[in-house]
């Protein structure tokens, strides 16, 4: 079989002739972006065939200076019987591209959001009871005896033991004098015992609350005895290469094997995420006995292996919209095996767990008539308006711009990342203020919308994201017909190149805010209310410390209400989570808001386009939606 | 490392300096039987050192001549720095030997004593649905709508589904328009779907009922549309090389790793029987969803994996009387994965689950006053005795002898085994009859006590087990203290070989007779009853088709009562665990039953030894007791 290299990285495979060399790729190891999921469709997946020869297909996509230079589709190239060598363009790739990792927190979590006065009532709890000596008259097995050690604390539930507790029993009840610590989940008239050990070990007690989006995953480890946040850790999802948006991945998922691929890439991404907060913290995997899960629901598909295609096809039905319990062997998490995974209720196809979550952090779940707005701003936005009476909720695809998807310096929040921006109106020049105050990498959502907004309100760009060509400056480069603005030289950023955003990425950061702003003003349509009806809107997003209100208004993000009715919540979702994993009170009272949750489908509203491209201006086609924005 | 060679099997193992001969003789798939589990007290794992040089201990069990000759005990001997070759004599090892297998079913079920006019509620049911197809309006996922469609047919019960069904709920529910067919576990409140197939399967539906002894293990396969049994098949638990009784094999789970060894052998048994049944009846291990149990407390905690040992010591607590649902996955037996195995409850430490399914077979299951007697004649000899008032259980190490164990030319009821002889009295030359009417192979429980009944009737053993030496006969050979009866000459048995039994065989069916005997009659005693107030005498075990009553009082194994009393009811815990198999009713009737049994422990009885050595004579010391009985 011809052996196929890849360039820069110098990873050879053998392929067989006939191959599609975008897969062959993946076996090497060798990450090629394909946002379409392969289908040919996107045009992203570029590379240069430096040597050999092969089948290809350019759709029309490429241009014949690009096929003269040897470029071609990876999605829709053959392998023939020869040599190849392959060069893999810095187009989309992970490392040293667009989304850039980081090894630190950065203030995903504001911990001044967390409730206050609720009960203490984790999904696990562990527990002492002290087990009577094995008696010759009584006839009870040491299991019956642990029972009744169980029910004189905590009443006649029927009391029901995972297999490996039942393997452990005999020893354990014997180490140290009957004196055992078990691990247990309370249903009404059950309760499940998931854990034994000998002793009390009451203080080694860890729950995880984690929060699976498209593109960026978090997970938080939460001592339990307190309620503390131990830490948190953040990292892109690894299904980002099989596409950048959940329609992409379930494209993606269609093939034989790429389902089972997506869910150990984002198993993987979960356990090395797990891993390192253990070995930071000197915890044990088998001490976290508790794990709650949100994500949107192809998520969640993805995670369990169940096939996402019926989100993505009318009538858009998921396999499940509340999955049972499941043990954290089953869904293939590194805590203690037998430990429950509760997953959080999704609302629907397109609104998922992490909403039922965010809204659990909002006005949205108490008792208030005040009419609330719900923004989750990710790959995935996710709108809710309501009150006590009523929730209604759409979704819309805005891309993975701000969390540093398709922006060719984008990065997440993460330390590094420029998250405000000021322009020299004369010389464009800008000064930057970056994440944990270090030399900029890259620039994140809140930096996008600051550089945007100031560069717009400076002038050196239009409302159609265009760059001023007509003043010279010499941080605007022009080539051909695009330009492009250097935000950092190369001699000031941390590794020694350049941070450039061009008008690509301008137009990626547009589509999204205006996909955001459209979808609010659609569904505040459907329900016959405007933006002056509502007292309160929450926005989410794992924008890092702060989004800027004003720049966010300025470039028509978010509607230009009374500043005073805005909340930034950030990560809702993972908020949320950490809710639901400490008390029951708020897993009933999540379960009770996805079940009151009305979606609306905005894809079938023929006013959605429409609505979508008046907004694709800065702030606005209608300057009139923005009173106080002054440009 | 020296070479260890095993002959006649000619297997070659390394093996350090220093090694223990019987765990390097395991190493190597020699099988060498150790009843004591390896302590040296049993005497019976001797071979013959050929060649080469071991350190070893005689614990004065081995003769000077046995010395002289090289025989050593397996158990005490280790290894040197040099090759050595181990002759394994043929003593009780599995083929060729007193565990005879056979590869036919004989007889072991009685299906005429299957009760009549119960409820057919097998543990997991088949059933067709119709799933309503998805529509945008409704917002139901897949699972909401099977749920509706299960909640149509069987009210209002929470429905929860297992991982594997929820991974295959997507498809399955669209390969038939809606057409599915699921598995399903009622509990009060909870229905458990277990399976999910696409069209109606109903009619591939199977169920096992297993039972699990310490010397026989039966696997029975169930068409369960019907309720009628397909096939059994029946074979020796592959643990008997690590000890031939309880006692022995919890000595030897003692050690590190032989628990594991101990489970994994008798899992092995299982599915070597079941994939017999599956090959034999072309049928598919995955359309077996119904499995239960049953097996003394013992065989339950080694099949488990759980530790045995507080069995055995004082206070003699069992880790579990009744164990949870368990999946066929988790316990590990070669059915569908996800099909939940249920276990047979115990009574106590020495009760297990294989006397309450027995007991469902008799009166004491029943409204009955009349007082009944339960004898289970196993490795294990187990008694009941009781009414609808009240039950007392007591158990006795009986000893293998009657399913083969410990007698030269023992083997199991199977195919060739000698049922049934008559004796001349002037010649001492046996009629005898086999399983089937094939060539005698060797002989069977009850084929010992008719040949045992018979010789004592003739008068060629005498009331001690003493074959009778003034009378020359051809059939008996003495040599030196000892002297054996030849049952079948070498040119009539199947393998052209001599069937034999010896002076020490007869001893150990009297030890075995006795044993039982004396338990039936101090169990009477200690409820102050005699033989005469019993109505009803249930005999069970795995004696094949028939068990000769009359011969049975002849040798004292059973009470000199009127006849019309007996009923011999076979393999009592299998047919129990098929009628649990089948019903709620008795699966519930058989929990109470054994909440209702008191076990009183004979071992602690200061008159047990009394009564016991009492009965070492055919057919008791105590004539007076036998008066039907004319010797």
């Amino acid at each position: 079989m011809p052996v196929i290299s890849f360039q820069p990285s110098g990873k050879n495979i053998e392929a067989k002739a006939g191959s599609n060399l975008l897969e062959v790729a993946r076996e090497a190891g060798v990450e090629i972006i394909a946002p379409c999921g392969g289908k040919g469709t996107c045009g992203k997946c570029i590379v240069r065939i430096s040597s050999g020869n092969v089948e290809s297909n350019s759709l029309g996509i490429l241009t014949a200076d690009e096929l003269a230079g040897g470029y071609v589709l990876a999605c829709k190239t053959q392998i023939n019987d020869t040599p190849v060598t392959v060069e893999v363009p810095e187009q989309i790739a992970r490392k040293g591209g667009k989304f850039t990792s980081s090894e630190e927190d950065c203030g995903l979590i504001r911990e001044e959001l967390f409730p206050h006065n609720w009960q203490f009532d984790p999904l696990a709890l562990k527990w002492c009871v002290s087990v009577a000596e094995a008696k010759l008259e009584d006839g009870l097995s040491d299991l019956d005896r642990l029972s009744q050690a169980i029910q004189k604390d905590w009443g006649k539930n029927e009391v029901v033991y995972s297999f490996e507790v039942i393997r452990k029993v005999a020893d354990t009840i014997r180490e140290d004098n009957g004196n055992v610590t078990i691990t247990m989940i309370r249903e009404p008239g059950r309760s499940h015992i998931i854990g034994i050990e000998a002793g009390n070990k009451t203080e080694q007690h860890y729950g995880v609350a984690i929060d699976i989006g498209t593109t960026t995953v978090s997970v938080q480890l939460i001592y339990l005895p307190d309620g503390k946040v131990v830490g948190t850790q953040t990292d892109y999802n690894d299904q980002i290469t099989c596409g950048l948006d959940v329609i992409s991945r379930i494209n993606y998922a269609a093939k034989a094997g790429n389902l089972e691929e997506l869910r150990k890439r984002i198993l993987d991404t979960l356990n090395k995420l797990l891993a390192k907060l253990e070995t930071m913290h000197h915890i044990e995997s088998h001490d976290i006995y508790n794990a709650v899960i949100s994500g949107n629901t192809t998520m969640i598909h993805l995670l369990l292996g169940l096939t996402p295609e019926y989100i993505r096809l009318e009538p858009y039905t998921p396999t499940i919209l509340q999955a049972p319990y499941l043990t954290a062997s089953e869904v293939g998490i590194d805590i203690n095996p037998q430990s429950w995974v509760y997953l959080s209720p999704s609302v629907g196809s397109y609104v998922g767990g992490d909403i039922s979550a965010g809204i659990l952090c909002t006005d949205l779940a108490t008792d208030s008539e005040d009419l609330s707005l719900f923004i989750d701003i990710g790959t995935n936005g996710e709108i809710v308006i309501g009150n006590c009476d009523f929730m209604m909720t759409c979704a819309c695809s805005a891309g993975p711009a701000f969390e540093g998807g398709g922006i060719k310096c984008g990065m997440r929040a993460a330390l590094g990342a420029i998250e405000k921006v000021e322009i020299d109106p004369k010389t464009a020049d800008a000064k930057y203020q970056t994440i944990g105050d270090v030399k900029p990498k890259g620039i994140c959502g809140s930096g996008m919308i600051s550089l945007l907004a100031k560069l717009l309100l400076t002038g050196w760009i239009d409302p159609a994201g265009k760059l001023d060509r007509s003043r010279p400056s010499k941080f605007i480069k022009i080539e051909k017909r695009s330009a492009s603005y250097i935000i950092v030289p190369a001699e000031e950023s941390d590794n020694g190149k350049e941070i450039v955003i061009n008008e690509v990425d301008f137009e990626n950061i547009i589509r999204t805010k205006a996909a955001i702003y459209s979808a609010c003003s659609l569904i505040l349509n459907q329900v016959e209310m405007s933006f002056d009806d509502i007292s309160n809107i929450y926005i989410a997003g794992g924008f890092g410390r702060f989004l800027d209100l004003e720049m966010s208004i300025t470039i028509g993000l978010l509607p230009d209400l009374d500043r005073s009715n805005f909340k930034y919540i950030g990560n809702s979702s993972l908020m949320g989570t950490y809710m639901v994993l400490m008390s029951q009170e708020f897993r009933e009272k999540q379960l009770d808001i996805a079940k009151r949750m009305t979606y609306i489908d905005l894809s079938s509203d023929p006013k959605y386009m429409d609505q979508y491209m008046s907004a694709l201006f800065l702030p606005h086609t209608d300057k009139s939606l923005f009173p106080s924005v002054k440009i």
